[in-house]
């Protein structure tokens, strides 16, 4: 057992990512070239061993083989944000290696995006000041660097990117997590209205731009965020350097944008050149219109130490040495001390670069797999996003090596490092919205390749149903070979798939391939034990302490986590580009959607009388699963006599495996959100992380709890289970023979 | 020549329909054989003539061939409204005879769409009212039953469908064609206001739905609509049935929905299935709040021969010896007479049919050929639609009779006999709704088959550009078979294709799938010559007069021009069906992209302050079109040097010129109308018959003129300009290389 708190233990100083980054190269190419396309007889198995070998050979124990290419390091070296001068040197580097690899183009492509900078003349803070307006306390302007990195300049400050400016001034409200359920608690439970207030609550749990919509909707006027030990420790874990827990002067930085997919807030829709058209920043998407600034824990401390009034349920209480009354405002001791935000942060429109690298397919050069992750980061990026960079820029590079050695992908391979991923996956949308119509017609699938590692528990992949079976026995075949290296994966035969691989939620760049033009997408990555650690993705997230060495020292010392997650995305792209038929299983993507169907109806038979008295069935979507269901297992029965020496055969059933994630696109959009188009698959309107199934009905099941009006709500339920009935039935039609 | 007054002497009584349609058969059989690919040296001319035969040989002289194959005449024996059993029939029957003609399949496809019909209890009329509310003048309740057809039950009187019901009373107001500059006129230059009035307008210039949308929005509270004789009589011939004038006691029915290509009102954006989700009459999409009623002009002269108010400007007045003063209300004589609309008429949900067929490609099932053609009529449909009906129906033969010899072709050929297109598009629009990622992702191209005939002088082509070539060339090869038989082509080899072939703008029902879906369409029909005729369609369009006499006795006594048209229509169905290479020109949609951008750009220059003020450059516009010039270009060159035996890169290229279309398609659509999503193609705002070019672009320099905010008016016109730029960039992308 290598769990999170005993693995620093094993901490080796002589193995560095840079060496591990040598030899994957080897590995990854020969791991690769091990898969070929096997029939199976149960449709279950897409991959065998390479026939000659028998079995794969690991050839990761080789590790004293030396090669001269190790230059992931130095993208840790410096900060290097989205819109700075280093993140665009570092896009030209990544540019140059990539053509050095032997891909067959690699192209910057720019874009001129709305980015939030702190204003470095202003900074801003928060403080408490007394009846005479005298600042009595001040929270920190900057986190204590990291020894090794004193002398590094442009280290941006903990801020909320976009940001209002303003200086409110007012009474603090601590409203927990600020969920939606939280407001609800503290409106109706116990009748506690923000209007006018500044509320105050601690990051985790959702997605922070949630918190920051919930406390305008609920009429604050500017609102803090704060890491809870609660949630940003681990239990018997030091802070970083000694540890890797999140010190009391570290503060989670991250934009606090609604952008529900919209990519560049001023060009929704298009992107964002030098031609296109800008909205007005009073016209922008999901700009907040409040304050909001993220403090750390010891700056927390003196903000909730002197609340008062009431005393918050046990689950509103975090760990810090304080009482998390309720407010608003101090104890009478205090109460003519208000809190007051001097927020600063700028909003400017600024280039930022995508890398776009290209290994043209020998037979389908129209038929695009993608790996994509982010290269900005919010400062060193040692784990977000460069842990996944690592492994992005060593799978360019087994496929340089394997291009050398005359392979070529039946399909195109497309690398993309993507620029602005952290002020709301601008570069990504960006770029998606540019090619939307190559995409749409083309693109066979989408693989993420952000932080390789949020944690040292196991191996973690949420991703479409469809690639459910490549994703297990990749991992499979992953876990054999790491056997005798002791790492742990959530592999367990005899457990249905779609209960051992998570649906995608949002957060990162595969949102809009996947859930605005419908790519079928995949994401994999090293993970914390879920059950066991409950601190919210990982201490430092975010913070001057996310280091190379955090990594080296602490997060995967051996780098076999990392090599496993490379093995994973690598294999990924490389069965999905080299198949020649499509590794893509119609009947996991049945199974699940009978899983859906069940789940969202439980959720609704919570209201049997209004379920009675508004007439509201599920019936048309159980029928439509069970068609689709039908349907998936004729096309797999047609699969086995398919004559896949005729091209144009072959072509014609690819073409039915890749469009089916498509089918589920609604160019509608979900309600109120245009961008999401997935009529299965979309982030919760609550918290952005959470990917739902039939989010539609999901998200006006929500809205019973809160209308004023049952009968419209209960017939926006009804509307949205017809839409999600009719989109099954669509998507089983595109599975039947063509004509 | 022989122009519409004339050719009715030509009549020739032993020619019949039946007897064309039979030898049609052979003939466009035949004619289609003989097309084969040929590779020209221009890339104008796809087509070439039967190498073994040098040219191809008009069989249709040999008009003295019996088969016993005729049933279309019994299709015009009976109305035929949608959703009444008799159209159910005609539907039951095309399906049992297309079956036996051979196709693969055919089947009947049923939506619940929301139909509009008078109430038989209550029926609908306008009266004049004293003082006292006595009726002193009703118009007629029915049209007077042409001879023959006197014992036809079932002949549903002059209606608007979907009109509201109700009994408004007031002032008459007399307000032209009840176009947008017609109200504006009105409101602006006499200082009439229409609130609270009923207004009179005449039928023609523009879509009757418009006007009704015109007149809501003038806050009139009840519209009547009139032929005038101005705009439907022709010189010097008779009213029906001595020619084929309008008589002055029929009226036009018709739809006056507003739906922007919505479908069935209740279910937008989804097909109406039984499970579907509908809204209430009250949400339902484009639905007039105001009562409706057309008249002919017998009932007309009673209605304004005693109005007050001002002389009318002289293109205000029609051909009736009335003054057409304006109104509102009548002279001093009359004024305490008031009109009274009596409407009853109801909107219910009811069942449609649309007849499908299909024929398997051989190569590749999974490209879509469409022809298709509404069947349900007003009354007999004698013309609308069953003109082009019998083109339908006989091409369906010849394709039957070919496969029967051993044919195949290469892609699936879909044959759709759409039902309650008089109501709204709506049977070609569920079945697009139900299909359409079918279609999106395998349709080549959509050829409408509506009325055949609606003049008498010139075959006529609106298509899109892509389709420009072939549509040109098969109209010359009709044109040389047609030398001996005097018809007149509109094909004049030394000008501009684009401006011999029109824009397609809306009326029927290509509408979803070229400006939803963005699917190649085009149409071909019989029209008068627009230049010398200005009266509006034909004059007994929508009437109990279109009979299948009048077609035999004066549009198209030797149907010629009919088998013309189905020539023209099945030539370039077979020619997309068959084709190795798909006929699609890429550098005629560069040309066109090019005029429409210098026509729209020159609209704008009207302004030039204003266009210098708020920085409006048409320069990104041109920058794109000249950008796609090039990649049509190298695309074009690329495609000499094509290895088109090779099944892959002959399906690549195929995919590129099928998407060309596709990527014209915005998912947000146009704003205010989210179902139009052509950005290049789209009906005008204030005449859905119109097609416009740049319609985003057009709309926003429309509302310049009446914005109360001239910047924001201006900013949405350089927020479509950038829009339009974008996606003609995006659409050159799909022409380069793949990878």
């Amino acid at each position: 057992d290598i769990s999170g708190t005993q693995s620093f233990n094993k901490m080796r100083k002589e193995s560095r990512l840079s060496h591990w980054i040598c030899w994957i190269v080897a590995v990854t190419a020969l791991f690769f070239l091990g898969f070929i396309i096997g029939k199976a007889p149960h449709g279950e198995l897409f991959l065998n061993y390479d026939d000659k070998n028998g079995k794969l050979v690991d050839r990761g124990k080789s590790q004293n083989r030396k090669l001269n290419c190790c230059p992931n390091r130095k993208f840790t070296r410096l900060p290097h944000l989205a819109g700075t001068e280093q993140n665009l040197k570092y896009a030209e580097q990544i540019k140059k290696e990539w053509l050095e690899f032997g891909l067959d183009s690699v192209s910057l492509v720019p874009y001129d995006v709305l980015l939030s900078y702190p204003n470095k003349s202003q900074p801003n803070y928060i403080s408490i000041c007394d009846d005479l307006g005298n600042e009595v306390f001040n929270t920190s302007l900057a986190e204590p660097i990291p020894q090794g990195y004193e002398d590094v300049s442009n280290i941006v400050p903990p801020y909320s990117a976009f940001s209002a400016k303003g200086q409110p001034q007012g009474d603090l409200v601590y409203v927990n997590y600020g969920r939606t359920e939280d407001f609800f608690q503290l409106e109706r439970e116990m009748g506690i209205n923000v209007t006018g207030k500044i509320v105050i609550v601690r990051y985790g749990k959702i997605f922070r731009g949630n918190k920051v919509k919930n406390a305008m909707l609920a009429g604050a006027k500017g609102i803090i965020m704060f890491s809870d030990p609660a949630d940003y420790w681990a239990a018997d874990v030091e802070p970083y350097p000694d540890g890797w827990n999140l010190p009391g002067g570290g503060a989670q930085r991250g934009n606090v944008l609604n952008l529900n997919g919209a990519g560049d807030p001023l060009t929704p829709g298009y992107p964002a050149k030098e031609y296109t058209y800008r909205f007005s920043l009073d016209e922008g998407v999901g700009l907040p219109k409040i304050p909001v600034h993220p403090i750390g824990f010891h700056d927390a401390i003196h903000l909730l130490k002197n609340m008062g009034g009431r005393i918050p349920p046990n689950n509103w209480k975090g760990a810090l040495n304080v009482s998390y009354r309720i407010g608003p405002g101090f104890t009478d001791d205090f109460k003519s001390q208000k809190v007051r935000m001097n927020i600063h942060t700028n909003n400017q429109v600024t280039r930022i670069y995508n890398v776009i690298g290209k290994i043209r397919g020998a037979l389908e050069p129209d038929r695009y797999v993608i790996l994509g992750g982010h290269r900005d980061a919010w400062v060193f990026g040692g784990i977000d996003p460069m842990s996944g960079a690592a492994v992005l820029h060593e799978t360019a590079r087994s496929a340089g090596s394997l291009l050398k050695k005359g392979w070529r992908p039946r399909r195109t391979i497309i690398f993309a490092s993507w620029d602005a991923e952290e002020f709301g996956l601008l570069g990504s949308t960006e770029w998606a919205e540019d090619n939307a119509r190559l995409l749409q017609e083309r693109a066979v699938a989408y693989i993420n390749a952000d932080s390789a590692i949020e944690g040292m528990y196991t191996l973690r992949v949420d991703c479409t149903p469809s690639l459910h079976t490549l994703a297990y026995d990749i991992t499979k075949q992953v876990s054999l070979l790491a056997h005798t290296t002791h790492l742990k994966l959530i592999i367990h035969i005899n457990l249905k798939l779609s209960s051992l691989i998570s649906k995608l939620g949002s957060g990162s760049d595969f949102e809009a391939y996947f859930i605005r033009l419908g790519i079928a997408a995949g994401r994999a990555r090293y993970t914390k034990n879920r059950v066991r650690n409950r601190y919210s993705s990982y201490p430092v997230y975010h913070s001057v302490y996310e280091t190379f060495e955090i990594v080296e020292r602490f997060y995967d010392p051996s780098f076999r986590r990392l090599r496993a997650v490379a093995q994973v995305r690598g294999g990924l792209i490389f069965m999905l580009a080299d198949s020649k038929l499509l590794p893509l299983d119609v009947n996991e993507y049945a199974d699940s959607l009978g899983k859906y169907a069940q789940s969202i109806a439980e959720v609704a038979q919570k209201h049997p009388e209004q379920m009675e008295l508004y007439k509201v069935s599920f019936d048309s979507l159980f029928s439509a699963v069970q068609n689709f269901s039908a349907a998936a297992r004729d096309f797999y029965a047609r699969l086995q006599t398919l004559h896949t020496e005729d091209p144009l055969q072959l072509r014609v059933v690819n073409d039915q495996l890749m469009y089916l994630e498509r089918a589920f696109i609604d160019p509608l959009g979900l309600p109120g959100r245009p961008f999401y188009r997935h009529v299965i698959f979309a982030p919760s309107s609550h918290n952005k992380y959470a990917g739902e199934s039939f989010p539609g009905i999901y998200d006006a099941l929500f809205d019973i709890e809160n209308s004023a009006d049952p009968e419209k709500a209960w017939q926006e339920v009804k509307r949205q289970i017809s839409i999600a009935a009719f989109m099954v039935h669509a998507a089983a039609m595109t599975l039947t023979p063509p004509a």
